[in-house]
């Protein structure tokens, strides 16, 4: 039995998230699974370092699968490319020994969320932004980034739905840039993440931006520990599963 | 009565083709015409510079629409906006008057046509690429652009369903590069472009490429005026109408 640890993106428009779900529905993780079972004939699991929601995206999304197999670990991404949509791509394997647990031996995890702020709609990038074609104060959003990073209890931008006992997460890094084409991207990288807690920094930062949330307001809203206080949550399909690091 | 001239983007993907169609199928066109309906109550033709397949892309099509309408020229674009789906843009909108005719008045018309050429397909770029994963000799495709460029009787190129008479074509511009990110893009500018034209073009360009067919052999195929000499038809998804100038 062999430890294979696949490095995978996919753009997630067309499935119900990673997470191997019942029911009429079809995700990543099921589709893995699947290009597996043909290519091997082994019903394994395919485990991700996390979840990601439908309609989000990942540039590097890591796997880990067990198998009993003769193909070699260098031919194993282009046999399981054979087997994928054009949405799903292997873009590496390795074979890791007992140690590596693709959840729990995560150090770093980065996300990348864009927003469209142009006053058309660019159909080329429609499936991978978060359409916003009014004024936004980029300089006041990157104002409040200060009051997000480091070591925090983060229960403000956590789904009020979960259960997770302990909210504290550290930011180590975050920045937020406009590029030419009008893109306003943030990158965020963290020694984990709360249900939804991009998506919901990144609403509050879209009320930072518009004016309605001054950017020193995010210490109070961080230290109420109340969900209600910090802005909606913005879509999935501007979120991108950037990267994840292992120790 | 207004004459509108409409500059439109489109992703090709999921539609059948630009021209209206009979049967229970969408296209750019129609759905043009759908949003014209709901916004003014006028149930109108849209004409467009030319038809692009399906599948096939627009970073600008120009299209025409005359209207009895009291929406301001300036606003007419969003409004449209409104009513479309994020696949489907009008970037700007002019008035226009008797002479502009949107088929008959174009001077040079533009294409792009991008090939990934890289080990691993890129699921963020998939709809946009035709995804090749083996060696091409770039070198030898761009040897081969001097035999296409300029005025020829491109009936060689020409898918040969078609019935049209003049099969005479000037090429301006044919230019091919190799990107930082694995993509080989096709650049061509024309008075006027057969049907399939440069995705003919481009399916001899792979053979090329491949070392299948000499560059110098282009000028020979050309001269032929033989459909079956050149190479095979490349993928829609690949090709984006880019430009439309007119006199």
């Amino acid at each position: 039995m062999k430890r294979y640890k696949l490095e995978v993106a996919y753009k997630g428009t067309n499935y119900n998230g990673f997470a191997r779900q019942l029911g009429d529905v079809i995700t990543i993780q099921q589709t893995l699974e699947k290009a597996v079972l043909e290519l091997t004939r082994q019903d394994v699991k395919v485990h991700g370092s996390g979840r990601t929601d439908a309609g989000v995206h990942a540039r590097k999304q890591i796997c880990l699968v067990e198998l009993d197999t003769a193909i070699p670990t260098n031919n194993f991404a282009r046999a399981m490319n054979s087997k994928l949509p054009d949405d799903i791509v292997v873009r590496g394997v390795e074979e890791v020994d007992e140690d590596f647990h693709p959840r729990y031996g995560v150090k770093i995890k980065s996300y990348r969320y864009q927003i469209l702020n142009t006053n058309f709609m660019d159909p080329f990038v429609a499936d991978f932004v978060y359409f916003y074609p009014y004024p936004l104060d980029v300089d006041k959003m990157k104002e409040a980034l200060q009051y997000i990073r480091g070591t925090h209890d983060f229960k403000c931008f956590c789904a009020s739905k979960t259960q997770v006992k302990d909210t504290v997460r550290t930011i180590y890094k975050l920045e937020i840039e406009k590029l030419e084409n009008g893109v306003i991207q943030l990158d965020v990288s963290g020694n984990g993440f709360l249900y939804n807690m991009v998506r919901i920094m990144v609403g509050t930062l879209m009320e930072v931006g518009r004016g309605n949330i001054e950017p020193e307001r995010l210490q109070c809203i961080i230290e109420s520990k109340n969900r209600k206080l910090a802005g909606y949550t913005a879509p999935a399909k501007g979120l991108m599963m950037y990267d994840v690091q292992y120790g």
